[in-house]
């Protein structure tokens, strides 16, 4: 069945829920893409006793256990005691792994206080595991023939040793499946239609398929395990692509709908401004959120009420009197506004109601229109209906606003 | 030592780290909360074996166990399964389950499918729990003297199950400790600060005190047990006030500095526009995510480029020239340029360099500068220097925007 990895993530605050234990998912990821199966992860306080009965549990359930947290020089840095607690053997102070303290200060060009000595100090049998990014090394200790790895609890410190010292160990076991991860991101749809147009490839065993809304966009992904496992993810991505068409955004984890648009942008030299109401800045922020988007973003309108909507975009007071600001009529007239007054290609706008409660002509809560314009010519304008909360709206239509013009700059329906 | 309560999750979606566990720290914190010592959480995948090995183990530490998940009609739903293998029964269909499951489906005007009778059988023995919000019944079984609640994945589900069934079953002990909760949210000094202000508060051992960042701002938690912890936790919270002063934007979960910044403008009548640049958007964003901001925000100004500060704003484009985009005096130009063209009461800009990588003229990423303007003639400027990466900086200047605007409006230092 391959190799059985457990995860045990320490800390007071996380087990009180007031922390979010970011490790342990990101572990879980980590381990499953590398071929191990993951047996459970648990979160514990600091107390010793705790922290030696979990990893006392994980031993009993898996081939190899990963523990986050409480490698630190304080009194409450309790994971190394409890390791040799489990283990049966005593601590003590450990010359390679002070070695690796004082290396790591050296390199700061500072000496290490006394109480680091503290961090050097390993349950008997222990190798000390470098850390690239801080002062706590890791530690490997095996225990009923279980490699127990505690690895610090600063995410880029336990990432650093993960990657350089726990990973290439659990590879060199030669234990680890062949395994294959595949996302591609979509936006445009709900997650019910994905999954509909979908269904047959979810409900095969092989490979694990499954939708992950997030943000307003949908993740398909797929996880294909054992041998011919990248041509079998391929063949399923393959699949799954041909039955979304158009709605895939990307198929690479970090590539959303906003980098898909300034990348069409940037690839065809063209220059776009936004023009919001109901999301109120979000979309211009998710276009500045992307690295070098100053060269196809050179700025945009937030027009929240009617009068900025006819003094700043150029709205016909009589539309808005006539239609409502939420209509079809004025998200294409604040799109064709914001296109003439900032001389782009391309223009988006939104306008709608994000509730709680519907607006003062009675528009309901959820009621979203897109509008765009390009300097070509071409209009169009996208109503929408959700059922979600203030900001869950707003997002989404942000989401769609960005969407639309996806399609429009990549000549794709919908 | 009070009630202890374990917690245990299932899905292997959660445990592969594709899906986060929300329901987990839910429940920790509202456990916790609540009077209840959380002794561990643990998250494992749907399989029968794993769930029961994860419900055995809960059982051996702790006086309560909180299941969530695998209470659907389908095959893959194996936790009531797993539940009457940890407690040596077998699991039989259950007339008063059902009569649950039917009373849910009527209410729809719905007809339970034949394959809902799954969630109706249950191990023998169990107490069904009616779900308020969806099909599937909790389950309540004694197990070797410690009471397992299995509740439902879906988090509205299970909130609903465990305040309305397991909490007051819970409390029922007699063995929950008083507890008090508080929050302190605050803005404009980082969470290092923060902590050095309160150093002998935090390093007591009673209540305890953590500090939280969180998307720019910090959080100074507090939990008080025992006899007379209100008292103690309202005096806590007073003193760490005394500290922080200014820095203290609110004592409330979900009141942050956007929050803060609409209801103090609301109470003065007053009305606020934005000139972004580096943020591109956010501070407006943040604004409208409040409901009724639309009485005191009614648009802003998203100027990414020199042209845009330019002919949107008014800022000289000899000033921009001679000062560059990011400096002091190009963050109050925008905010005074945007104060008049809006005829508003308040104006706050921003400028910097979000990265990767410093601007064309060599300002260091990480380097913002905030302005603002007031129509009774106060100005100023605010400069800023973060070591976070792109989307981090951004996000730390809106709240440093917003928070500017805070201090202005409320007449505080800083």
């Amino acid at each position: 069945v391959g190799l059985r990895v457990a995860i045990v993530a320490t800390g007071h605050e996380v087990v009180r829920g007031t922390t979010p234990d970011a490790n342990s998912p990101w572990l879980a990821r980590a381990s499953t893409e590398a071929g191990a199966r993951v047996t459970s992860a648990r979160v514990v306080g600091d107390d010793e006793r705790d922290v030696a009965r979990a990893i006392d549990d994980a031993v009993a359930e898996a081939d190899a256990v990963l523990v986050t947290g409480g490698l630190g020089p304080t009194e409450d840095d309790r994971t190394r005691a409890a390791l040799a607690v489990v283990a049966g053997v005593d601590v003590a102070f450990d010359a390679q792994a002070w070695a690796l303290v004082e290396a790591f200060f050296r390199r700061a060009a500072q000496e290490p206080a006394p109480m680091q000595r503290r961090q050097a100090t390993l349950p008997r049998g222990s190798t000390p595991l470098p850390n690239s990014q801080g002062t706590a090394p890791g530690v490997l200790l095996r225990v009923r023939g279980v490699d127990v790895f505690l690895l610090p609890g600063p995410p880029r410190e336990m990432r650093a040793v993960f990657r350089e010292e726990a990973l290439p160990r659990l590879v060199a076991t030669g234990r680890l499946d062949p395994t294959a991860v595949r996302v591609l991101w979509t936006a445009g749809v709900p997650e019910s239609e994905i999954a509909r147009s979908i269904e047959d490839v979810m409900a095969a065993p092989e490979p694990v398929v499954g939708t992950h809304p997030d943000e307003g966009e949908v993740a398909v992904r797929i996880l294909a395990r054992g041998a011919d496992a990248a041509a079998r993810g391929d063949a399923c991505v393959a699949e799954i692509r041909r039955r979304l068409g158009a709605h895939v955004v990307s198929d690479v984890e970090d590539v959303r709908v906003q980098h898909a648009v300034v990348a069409a942008l940037r690839e065809r030299r063209r220059v776009v401004t936004t023009a919001e109401s109901i999301t109120g800045g979000l979309v211009a922020r998710m276009l500045v959120e992307v690295p070098g988007s100053s060269d196809v973003f050179r700025g945009g309108f937030v027009t929240y009420s009617d009068e900025w909507k006819r003094d700043l975009l150029g709205v016909p007071a009589a539309l808005l009197e006539s239609k409502g600001a939420v209509s079809a009529e004025v998200a294409e007239a604040m799109a064709t506004g914001a296109l003439e007054r900032a001389r782009c290609d391309y223009a988006v706008s939104t306008t709608g109601v994000a509730g709680p409660g519907p607006d003062a002509r009675g528009a309901a809560e959820g009621t979203v229109f897109i509008g765009w314009a390009s300097r070509d010519g071409g209009r169009g304008t996208l109503p929408l209906r959700f059922a979600v909360s203030r900001i869950a709206v707003q997002r989404r239509a942000a989401v769609r606003a960005l969407d639309l013009l996806r399609r429009r700059l990549l000549g794709l329906p919908g």
